[in-house]
């Protein structure tokens, strides 16, 4: 008996609650591996190598693109932010599945590139829930909300491209229909690779 | 926004433990209609119709199959089996999504009728252990077991004809890959049916 692990792409606009959705599914599931993300910026304060990023030189990181070990990147103020390859495909070999947790863009690019990958859009219920979370925030400048708001409502559009849709309402809900996203796909015939004996 | 069900149709050999696990998946999940059988048999002692069966005359089940309003049917004993079409397209367009527990051949049936209805096979998690389940009942002789079990074999060979196995080893484990199962078809994107506003 030997199964085949799931690419779960994830993505979903600022204010989805991505965060806490992942959170919650990451408990409540085992053989699950969650990508880090390289970047070539500096780490903030707190901010651990291989944890919450892998910090890497600009040459580093452009070797890793000639090569073509990224799943997808891109360019922001002068650095590279992008997904490495290998360690994906490590897990899924070892019967893993693993959750990218990327923006829209990057998202489009690693279903293209891997069609077999499960992309998963965070939905919020309404764009005035999703106002409310931004600004309940309280840390930015109404200029700053109003531009996610923009961009939230042309990330949203993109959404029917995704195969699943989680509306996050109420988290635990949410997290609830994530995980049986996952679960449902270890259960597809051709990756339980189960024979009764 | 308006959903679309979807029929899941669920077969497993006697002893992989269906009944079981279908009722902890009722009890978890709301939007669900179970669907109930057609039959040309005599009720047995406490079992009422449109409950545990439609019970119908030999002429009504007859008119069913000439006017192409069963999903599937067999005939046993001289008496005729079935499962009727239109209550499950109703509650399909309700957007509730329907169970049909049914054998194999039946299962099969409906999976060539209905492409876009949901295959599950729910197996035992091996053939010592059906065995042991079935002999467990001690309700049945030693010639009705093993014909039993030569009957799990040969249905058991069909299970890679289905989209999703469970595998039933224990039963809390088993409903709740069911329940995932049918709440990740709810968040697929063309059956969501969710517009942002």
């Amino acid at each position: 008996m030997s199964r085949k692990g799931t690419l779960f792409v994830i993505t979903g606009p600022s204010g989805a609650g991505k965060g806490t959705v992942l959170k919650k599914v990451i408990q409540s599931l085992d053989r699950l591996y969650f990508s880090v993300s390289a970047t070539t910026r500096a780490p903030r304060e707190g901010e651990l190598d291989g944890v919450h990023y892998h910090f890497l030189t600009h040459e580093q990181f452009e070797r890793l693109i000639a090569e073509e070990r990224l799943l997808e990147y891109a360019q922001y103020a002068k650095n590279y932010y992008g997904t490495p390859l290998d360690p994906a495909l490590q897990h899924l070999e070892m019967g893993e599945d693993v959750i990218l947790e990327i923006e829209l863009q990057g998202a489009l690019q690693v279903k293209k590139r891997l069609p077999q990958s499960v992309p998963v859009f965070i939905a919020p219920p309404s764009f005035a829930e999703l106002e409310n979370r931004l600004r309940g925030r309280g840390t930015e400048t109404e200029e700053v909300i109003l531009q996610r708001l923009s961009i939230a409502r042309k990330e949203c559009a993109a959404m029917d491209q995704f195969r699943y849709v989680v509306v996050n309402d109420q988290a635990d809900t949410a997290a609830d229909e994530l995980r049986s996203i996952i679960l449902a796909h270890r259960c597809l015939t051709e990756n339980r690779g189960f024979t009764l004996e």
